[in-house]
C-alpha cells in the first residue's frame, strides 16, 4: 500500500540533526501570509496582531518517559509545571499569559482520579497566574501520557522583547540561580535507584527539599518581570532558560547577531545545588551551563540601566555582550576563557 | 516514593465515563478571569477579544494507533489531515483560520524524510486555506507519532455561529455527504487484511478512490460557508461532523435546548459509499448517523431562508428542530420514529 513506498526512499536519522537542527530544517522557507502574523517561528512565541494588542501564542508537549518520569513526578505536580513553563515562554517575551488549551493522550493505565490530580495541578497553576483554560482535546493513547499546552498572551506591541534585540555593551542578567532543577533531577534519579534496590531504604531528600521543588514546581519569574517595570528597565533581549544557560545564551548572541562573555564567579549558584553536585561528583559550573528546566529569565539590558537593576531582589549580573567576532565565552575563576557550546538537552540523540 | 500515594486512591476506569464524559468531568466548574475569553469550553472553538476581531482558538491531537495507521496512511495526507481539521473547527463557528501551531513527538522510527512528508502535508493545507505556521514544538517520544496542532481564527463578534442557537422549527442542513470517510476507513482496513494474507493480491481500489479521498484527505468547507454569505444566509447554530451526524446533532439541540426531526430519505449518500456498505453487509444509514471525520458541516438556520438555501450546491436539508420534549428522532423510510444516540466514537471503551 502507499506507505510502503517510504522504504525506498532516503532515510536520515533525526538524530543527525538534533531538536533545533531538526525544528530549522522543517521551517526553512516558511512564509507568512496573514496580515495578522507579526512574527513566526524563532522565539519564545509567535507574535500576533487583532486590534489594540499583540497576542502572543506558544506550545509545549510533554511526553511520559522523555520529559517527565510518573515514578517520582505526581500528576499534580506534571500538571502545574505543564502549564507553568508555557506561561514562562510567554513572560519570556514580556507578556501576560491569557488563555491555555490542553490536549492529553491518555492510556488505559490512567484513571480518572489520575487525570484529576493532573488537571488539578492545571487548574492551580492558571488560578495562581490569572489564566484561562479555554479548550482542548481528550483523547485515549496506546501507551503512555502526552501533555501538549498551547498558551495565548498579550502585550502592548512596544513592550513585546524579541531574542534580537541584544546590542553591544549590553549587560546579561539571570535571574534566580540555574542548575538548581538539573541537580534536583539527579538526587530523584538517585533516590529512585536506591529505592529500587532496597524498598525500606531510608530516601535522603533532607536538607535537599529546594532542589526537588525547583526541578517538581518550577515558577514563571513574573515577579522579574514586574520588578522590571518598576525601574522602568525594558529588556533589549530576553527567553527564558529551558535548554541551559549556554544553549539560551547562544540563541540570543546568533539572533542579535553578537558575542558575549560570561563569568563563572558571577553566576547564581545554590548552596544545595552545590553541595550535592560536590557530593555526587559532578561539576556544578557544567550543571549551571547545560542544565535544563529553571525557567529563569535571561535578558540582556543596556549598560544604563545598571544602576536600577541593583536593587532588584533575586537579579545577577553575569557579564555582557561583545562584537560577534569574539564569540560566546565563558571566563573562569583563573581567567581562561571556555567557549560556550549549546550541550543542553538533545532529546534525539 | 510520592507516586505510589495514588496506589491507595479510589480508581475509576476513564472508559466508563468516556471522552465527552470525562471532559465534563474535568471542565465542571471552570470561570474564567480574563476580560478577553468570550467562550470557553463547550463549543468547536473558544472565542477571545483582543481588540476590532474576535480570536477563535481551537486544538486537535492526533495519536498513532488510536487516530491514524501509517500502514495504510501516507504521512503526507496525515499531515494534510491533521490542519484541515483544525481548520474545520474554525469553519464550524463560521470564522477563518489564521494561524497554526505544530508539536510533533516522534520515535526513533522515524526519519527526516518521514517528518518532511509530514510536514509537507502541512504546509500544503496550510497554503490552499491561507493559514499561517507560526510555531511548534518538536520532541523526541518513546514509541508511535504524536500531532498536536493548535488553530486560531478570526470572525467579527456578530459572524460568529455557536452550538446553542438553534430555534424552533429552524432547518437542520449538512453540507457534502455522510459515512463516506468511514466507509473509506472500511475499504482500507479491509484490504489491509487481505495483503496481510496475501502480499501478491491485486488490491481492490478501482471504483472507490473517492472513499480513500474523503478519508485520507478531507477538505474543510470553507466553500459551504462562502455559499451561505453570499445567499444572506446566518445559520443559528453550526458545528463541523467529526464524530457522526447523531452525536453533533445532540450536541446541539442539548446545548440549544432543543429537539429535533431528521429524515432517512433525505440524508445525503454517497453511491460508492451505499455500494461498498451493500458489499460488506454493513447499513448505510447507522454509517452516516454514527461513522465520524466526514468533515462536513451541520448547521440550522430559519425556515424563512428555505428558498436561499434551495439554489446552493452540496447542500442538503435533513430535518427540522422541534420542541425539546419531542426528543432527536430519526423519522425511517416507513415512517418509524427512531431515538437518535450518539453511538460515535468512544476512544476509552
Amino acid at each position: 500500500m502507499r506507505a510502503n513506498l517510504y522504504a525506498f526512499m532516503a532515510r536520515t536519522e533525526i538524530s543527525t540533526l538534533g531538536e533545533f537542527g531538526l525544528i530549522k530544517h522543517l521551517t526553512q522557507g516558511l512564509h507568512t501570509v496573514q496580515p495578522s502574523t507579526k512574527k513566526a517561528v524563532g522565539d519564545d512565541c509567535a507574535v500576533m496582531d487583532f486590534g489594540s494588542k499583540k497576542v502572543l501564542m506558544t506550545t509545549d508537549m510533554l511526553l511520559e518517559g522523555i520529559h517527565f518520569n510518573l515514578e517520582y513526578v505526581p500528576l499534580k505536580y506534571l500538571g502545574y509545571k505543564a502549564a507553568v513553563v508555557n506561561f514562562s515562554d510567554i513572560y519570556a517575551m514580556n507578556g501576560t499569559p491569557t488563555q491555555i488549551t490542553v490536549s492529553l493522550g491518555i492510556s488505559k493505565r490512567f484513571s480518572v482520579e489520575d487525570i484529576d490530580a493532573l488537571y488539578a495541578g492545571i487548574r492551580l497553576a492558571c488560578e495562581r497566574y490569572g489564566v484561562d483554560l479555554v479548550g482542548g482535546d481528550t483523547c485515549a493513547s496506546m501507551t503512555g501520557l502526552t501533555i501538549s499546552i498551547t498558551c495565548l498572551g498579550t502585550a502592548a506591541a512596544k513592550d513585546i522583547v524579541y531574542r534580537n534585540g541584544a546590542k553591544l555593551n549590553d549587560l546579561i542578567c539571570v535571574s534566580g540561580n540555574l542548575g538548581t532543577a538539573y541537580m534536583g533531577l539527579q538526587l530523584l534519579e538517585r533516590e529512585k535507584l536506591v529505592a529500587q534496590a532496597d524498598d525500606k531504604a531510608q530516601l535522603q531528600f533532607e536538607g535537599k527539599e529546594y532542589l526537588l521543588e525547583r526541578q517538581l514546581k518550577p515558577e514563571a519569574r513574573r515577579d522579574i518581570l514586574e520588578a522590571l517595570r518598576k525601574a522602568g528597565v525594558r529588556p533589549t533581549a530576553m527567553m527564558d532558560i529551558s535548554d541551559g544557560l549556554s544553549s539560551e545564551l547562544l540563541h540570543i548572541c546568533t539572533q542579535s547577531q553578537v558575542g558575549c562573555c560570561i563569568y563563572e564567579d558571577k553566576l547564581p549558584i545554590d548552596y544545595q545545588a552545590a553541595a550535592l553536585a560536590e557530593e555526587m561528583n559532578l561539576n556544578i559550573v557544567t550543571c549551571v551551563l547545560n542544565g535544563g528546566e529553571d525557567y529563569e529569565l535571561l535578558f540582556t539590558c543596556s549598560l544604563d540601566d545598571y544602576e536600577k537593576l541593583i536593587p532588584i531582589d533575586d537579579l545577577y549580573i553575569i557579564g555582557h555582550i561583545t562584537k560577534p567576532e569574539h564569540g560566546c565565552n565563558l571566563i573562569g575563576r583563573n581567567g581562561e576563557e571556555i567557549t560556550l557550546k549549546a550541550q543542553g538537552w538533545n532529546a534525539f540523540s
